[in-house]
């Protein structure tokens, strides 16, 4: 399916948001917090119910998005409710735009194989994933590449991700799309967040769904907010903890 | 305090959403459901906690509409916690222009003597409350209007209690500010709701707060949004069931 154009004053609205030359230098890559939610903060109708929230028009800000970052990261939880193709149709190549996908999967509970990341990577349409785990797996799957990383019970740290993620990848900027308790986590990682885009689809999924709502307080700076057709779009900064 | 301007194009957005003089011959009030949330959804950081969500702009857009509506209606959650004045700053005439407070106290935990609503009545700057109670108060309040409703199992029917605001009272108008037990009800009351304005402030309050989010999902229509320093607000209608 082809996209909607992209609305004329998007790219103006998220050129301070998005990653800068500079930030090559930094140990760690620029990282976006990104998704879609209800005016009840919801990102899901229910786990595993995948859910149309925004406008075709804000579908398209995502693939611009993706278009600006050289990786995607989703949770396990996103990938086996959603099977999403988390590729780039903004611009002309394909497989050239299309940020590396990055799976946090600890417990290896997906399969590449017969995925449609698999499906888009043969068709040359999208990269070939990283997957995130806490021991060497014992089969691996072809063009997965694998990422292992200390755990103390079940947790990870975000900061030793991402450096890793740089420096043994080369991705300078990763864009995080879910789900829900992967961006609960990371709002309150202010030190390692750079910038934060929501969609806001105006409708209310209701108190069964999946939510975004951080253990604590978050506040924000910078904020921007882009006014669509059924959608705004709000952009910040995190205010850093003194 | 005195208010901040009011933005020059709210009025122009809200006037589709305000109740129109047709309304008069229905048999129920026109009814404005209206709240400010934070991004995660949450109108208070935990119950009890009174805080501050928006920008003063919308402050003064929350005015403007209270100088729109006959009655204001809010439950006994929030007059407890928040001790609130409910009354209208914009305008001339404090007094005139203020809605009609209607508390929701079915087992009269409230007290009107003493409350801020008390002492701006009593300073000519806001109305006397109407209370509606569950059972015919012993010791009735001075000032106090009451209005006795039937209730089953602790329910009653808001139809019912709408349309006895309209018959007995003679509001045309009605305003719902909140809480969230209020809200969450009358978001599934779909053809008693006329309108719905929420602002949206640039924050996240964190998961152990007061949220609006309906037992299910609720569909909007005749959207639209207005862009502010730091809020948006978002105008509807809610989609009628079939
Ligand atoms: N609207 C949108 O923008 C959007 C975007 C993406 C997803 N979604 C929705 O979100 C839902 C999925 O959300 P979700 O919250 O269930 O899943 P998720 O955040 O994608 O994945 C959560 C899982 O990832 C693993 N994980 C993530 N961070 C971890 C950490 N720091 N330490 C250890 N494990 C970690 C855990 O797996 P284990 O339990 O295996 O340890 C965890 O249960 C789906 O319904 C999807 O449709 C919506
Ligand atoms: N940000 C905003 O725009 C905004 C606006 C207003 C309030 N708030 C916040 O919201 C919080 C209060 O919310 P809340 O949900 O606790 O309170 P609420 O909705 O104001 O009041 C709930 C109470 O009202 C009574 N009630 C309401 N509807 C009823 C019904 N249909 N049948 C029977 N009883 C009914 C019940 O009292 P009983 O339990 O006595 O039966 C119920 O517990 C406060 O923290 C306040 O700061 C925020």
């Amino acid at each position: 399916m082809s996209l909607l154009e992209l609305p004329i004053n998007i790219p103006e609205i998220l050129s301070p948001y998005l990653p800068l030359k500079d930030d090559l230098v930094k140990d760690k890559p620029f990282v976006t917090l990104t998704y879609a939610q209800s005016i009840d903060a919801r990102i899901a109708a229910q786990k595993g119910e995948r859910t149309v929230i925004s406008h075709e028009e804000t579908k398209t800000m995502t693939h611009y998005l993706r278009y600006h970052h050289d990786g995607i990261l989703v949770g396990t939880g996103t990938v086996l409710a959603d099977d999403p193709g988390l590729n780039c149709k903004w611009g002309k190549n394909c497989f050239e735009n299309s940020p590396k996908p990055i799976i946090i999967d600890l417990k290896q509970k997906w399969k590449f194989t017969g995925s449609k990341l698999h499906q888009l990577y043969l068709n040359n349409q999208g990269k070939n994933p990283i997957v995130v785990v806490a021991n060497e797996p014992i089969n691996k799957e072809e063009h997965v590449e694998y990422l292992t990383i200390p755990t103390t019970n079940g947790k990870f740290d975000w900061g030793l991700l991402l450096n890793a993620l740089k420096t043994n990848f080369n991705l300078n900027s990763i864009m995080v799309e879910g789900g829900a308790v992967v961006i609960n986590q990371l709002l309150t990682e202010s030190h390692l967040i750079n910038s934060l885009i929501v969609t806001i689809g105006s409708t209310y999924l209701g108190n069964l769904g999946v939510q975004v709502s951080p253990p604590r307080k978050v506040l924000l700076e910078n904020v921007n907010w882009w006014r669509g057709t059924t959608d705004a779009v709000m952009c910040a900064n995190l205010k850093q903890l003194k």
